[in-house]
């Protein structure tokens, strides 16, 4: 439904909702604003739900002859009634015959009556921490990150290993398919990554992620073996507690990985179930009666899946302060928060669907035990409907952002045929143009909630996909981590991001990272890294402002983040552009006005005219400004 | 996402889904066809979750030279793993620069991903009864549809009537407003209703729908003051059993209306809640501590709010063979369904909601008690999340059909400023054009099961808004008619559609019927009636086709039901219409093949050509076409 980039917007952002975190009963203030070329609004409404019925507000609007110039803004108070408030906007503009009437929903104007699952919505509880608003997420894979100093030196193995694990020299090829893929330890631990946090500091990384740290039978360690110490291998409890406190020093907080989804076949409850067709831990599975088959994740024998109708299987693992996820947040460890791995097949099994009772006990013993932390849902495909509603603040998904991110700076299906796009039988990655690249990301990120849409990972690639490097032209990844940091959400560097790293899938981007021997490019990824964490912080509208959609081509793309205080234009390129245009009226203030922010890739020219503001430049690249702030304060209304 | 008709095609139908009853882990088949000029797939996939995550099963297209021509068709077999299984297809076709993607989902075509929201669903659950599937539902407001022949005559109004009451004359206008309206009395009884089944027989109804037959203190009885006895004022519970068993005795199954949002402020329930605090009733409803506030409908204090919590409420209303459910479906009653009255609103309360419990209850009760009912759910708004799922059958809404019905066919929105929008606030009922019509109804309709969508009413009005005379041109109701017989749901009657009675609001169209005043208009609007339910009954393409639009201007569309066995062709038309075209390719078989169905409409010409089939006619007209079966059987695939 997107016409024209010159149209009424609403996007949930503070300035369009101030209160981001209403109570149950309170009014709020919802706005929208009216591009002047679309006629003054006779009438706007807010079509909100109420215990499953319509309801609709009269907006005002501003006094007649007050209007800013190029766009009105109209706000109207809403009335929370239940946890998600579900609105979207009725305009009422003049026509030739009589008013017309045009919809405002999440996914943009429309002629005729929308449908309700394309309606905004607001979570009405408590907003996230400060700390969690202004993330910018570092992720590690703790056995391929660093060894500790007083670890083997880096061409030799790591020793003294468990019988499944086959020791690896520092800089030993990662093997990305077949049966050694899992077995290979390269021997990184948690003190090595606390004796590195100063490089997560020097990137402005403020969260650490570190996938899982539970004894397991893999280096991923997502077929844990037990929840109730970390595994020797990256230096146990003693060196979660010291990592924990080195990065607290630092300001970096530390979320962890926990599979609630499964746990391995070596799981002591697991051992239980299967040897005691008695005890409480036959429960926690789905063990066939005579013990000789059960449910795993996507089949994977190694990975049995949890059956969350065991209240006992709730009581160990979530509920109250002994709880698996309890324990963990709590002294010596002090972890900021989890990333809930598979959160999408949680509790899911056949008939049941026990997903959200789930999600919301998680949440519960959460903020019970200490209010404030980070709690993210791993949702790979669509996650609108698992990060809806009140439990998790966010999501590590690919919909939105990295699926047409890669698809856009893609080098094309033939170039990438090696690459696996996201699960989906499609052969390598296909490109898709700037129009596309907005379009994909309005439809999968307009189900989130404004608060859930900035909790949610911005992600070039993680530890399940391949590298950005292996799928983008060459300079795209650094335009990708332009649009990361540009765009809301939570920027999130998958360790090795800022060496240029390449991996054609997820086992093959566990590459151990090539401390001491990185060379000029990526001393200049590492340079635009720490460019766009400065921007990122000390810009209020890259951290809350809204967006805005400005220009499109197949190879440029341009947006707008705006905030009462500043306003922040980028232009993202994937190839030399030329004559992309923002026609006037759709930019706060002035051009001339206009400030530009170094980047440190190639850029390009800016000519004002009277009819908008031209574009041009090289590519892949990205230019920026910083502008007069906006919004609808101020003014007689 | 319409861009064009000649577009790949699925909408759940049997032609698509032959199996639509799956059980849990059954595999069924699902089909895809793709029109020649599209190219011919390389490959064809169909995309569904499975507990939450996405699954990809290739779907088999023709032998290479043996598709039909202008189609190919392509089956995928797919488990359902899910109560709900929820489904999209993903084409690759050939391109000049490799192959192309693209998405089809229930909204249609989509070029770049799209949400999963907008995704088809198959519901896993027995199909409903053959009546169901094949009804004709004819609505009845007791009080205003007839009197018995024992009862008063015409001129005077009934008496011995209780103190709210207002006797009135069965041909005394009807109160649109005021504190009247609801007091109006005017004696209609369900012997009268008995005494007129032939009536009901003579147009093809097949379905009685009752509105509420409890007493209350109104007239439309919503504000029941018990559930345990059928109002004396309408003949008492006497009344109703010879009503069923005549009604029965002529094959016209009858379902009942039921409040479970809210009772009476007169409800026995709700006096003994006012009354003492320690009762079990005082937990029936909302009421503050000091007993004298409490929640009600839309904030009407003579409809108290129950409260769903209440697992004594439960057990009365809903839970086994003694609750007011279940009673009223067995003997002696046997009532054959309900349809809940405010289904989106019940058991959502603030931060409550009870709604889908409440749901599974009433349909557990049914289907334990007497399976093979009726249930349908009032959900005025979009009902797609409230019939999503395994409780309702269908629904009783207005915005997939009678809506947009109503702003194509309308006399303008100045010519309509008395009538409500259904509760927006827009004046009047604009206008819209075929095109949105059709974008509309498929917005609104798309979120649907097939199953629930041809269990949804299409009616043009019901009790609760104005008659369809009072918004449309000349003529229109008669068209909207053939739409409600030609597209996929219940066509509903509303007594008295078929005198073309007029009515500003729902109170003002609750007009005793015209027994025996009824004049020549209205005889041809009865005979209209009776060809369409005919047409239906002798239509397996009516009743279970697939729905394809090949056709659409600002005043005419042409949409086409297909079927194995035959496939019909409806141009409906609001205003004289000229060269509508309708591409070679579109059409099943060969034109010369059909055979024109009369409609008692204005009708028009037909000129076949070389690039298609061109229709003009008369508006406000219908004109339809019985042409061959199609489908992908017979071929060698």
């Amino acid at each position: 439904m997107q016409e024209s980039f010159l149209a009424p917007h609403h996007d949930g952002s503070p300035l369009y909702v101030p209160q981001q975190s209403p109570s149950l009963g309170e009014e709020l203030v919802i706005r929208v604003r009216v591009p002047a070329v679309w006629g003054r609004p006779g009438r706007v409404f807010v079509r909100s739900l109420r215990d499953g019925e319509a309801h609709y507000d009269e907006a005002r609007g501003p006094a007649a002859g007050n209007d800013d110039g190029a766009w009105s803004w109209w706000d109207a108070r809403v009335t929370a009634v239940n946890p998600t408030l579900r609105y979207r906007f009725l305009l009422e503009l003049p026509g030739g015959d009589g008013p017309v009437h045009r919809w405002l929903g999440a996914v943009g104007i429309s002629t005729t009556d929308p449908a309700d699952r394309d309606d905004f919505r607001i979570d009405c509880r408590p907003a996230p921490p400060g700390w969690a608003q202004d993330a910018v997420v570092y992720q590690v894979f703790p056995d391929r990150f660093g060894r500790s100093a007083d670890g083997p030196p880096p061409d030799a193995a790591p020793r003294d290993l468990p019988e499944w694990a086959v020791g690896c020299a520092w800089y030993e090829p990662v093997r990305p398919h077949g049966g050694l893929t899992p077995r290979q330890v390269y021997g990184g631990t948690l003190d090595g990554v606390r004796e590195r946090l100063d490089h997560l500091a020097d990137l402005g990384a403020s969260v650490l992620y570190l996938t899982p740290f539970f004894p397991a039978r893999s280096n991923h360690r997502y077929d844990a073996t037990t929840f109730d110490v970390v595994d020797p291998l990256l230096g146990g409890d003693g060196a979660l507690v010291r990592l924990v406190e080195a990065a607290h020093d630092r300001g970096i907080a530390v979320i962890g990985d926990l599979t609630v989804n499964h746990t391995g076949d070596g799981h002591d409850w697991f051992l239980k179930a299967l040897a005691d067709p008695t005890c409480a831990e036959v429960d926690f599975y789905y063990v066939s009666d005579d013990g000789t088959e059960y449910a795993s994740w996507l089949g994977v024998p190694s990975l049995p899946k949890l059956d969350w109708s065991s209240a006992e299987l709730r009581r160990r693992f979530v509920e109250g302060p002994d709880s698996v996820v309890a324990r963990w947040l709590l002294p010596p460890f002090g972890l900021d928060g989890w990333r809930i791995d598979v959160a999408n097949m949680t509790g899911r099994h056949g008939p049941e669907d026990h997903s959200r009772e789930v999600a919301a006990l998680i949440r519960g013993t959460m903020d019970a035990v200490r209010p404030g932390l980070m709690l993210l849902a791993e949702s790979t495909g669509d996650a609108t409907e698992d990060l809806a509603g009140r439990a998790w603040d966010g999501g590590m998904t690919y919909s939105p952002f990295t699926r047409p991110l890669w698809q856009w700076l893609s080098r094309g299906a033939g170039a990438t045929a090696d690459i696996n796009f996201f699960g989906t039988p499609v052969r390598g990655v296909p490109r898709i143009g700037g129009r596309d690249l907005i379009a994909t990301h309005t439809a999968l990120a307009s189900g989130f909630s404004w608060r859930v849409r900035t909790q949610t990972m911005t992600a070039l690639n993680t530890h399940d996909t391949a590298r950005a490097a292996s799928v983008m032209v060459a300079g795209g990844p650094a335009v990708g981590l332009a649009l990361a940091f540009f765009l809301p959400g939570l920027p999130t560097l998958f360790a090795g991001d800022e060496f240029g790293l390449s991996g054609v899938n997820g086992e093959d981007s566990r590459t151990p990272l090539p401390w001491g021997t990185a060379d000029g490019a990526s001393g200049s990824l590492r340079a635009h890294l720490r460019s766009l964490a400065a921007l990122r912080a000390a810009s209020p509208a890259l951290r809350q402002g809204s967006v805005r959609w400005l220009a499109a081509d197949a190879d440029a793309v341009v947006l707008l983040r705006e905030h009462e205080e500043e306003c922040v234009l980028l232009v993202a390129a994937r190839a030399d552009y030329d004559g992309v245009r923002v026609p006037s009226g759709l930019l706060p203030g002035n051009w001339d006005d206009a400030e530009p922010i170094g980047l440190r890739l190639p850029g390009g020219g800016v000519v004002a005219g009277a009819d908008g503001i031209v574009f041009s430049g090289q590519g892949p690249g990205a230019q920026a400004w910083r502008l007069p702030g906006t919004g609808p304060g101020g003014r007689d209304r």
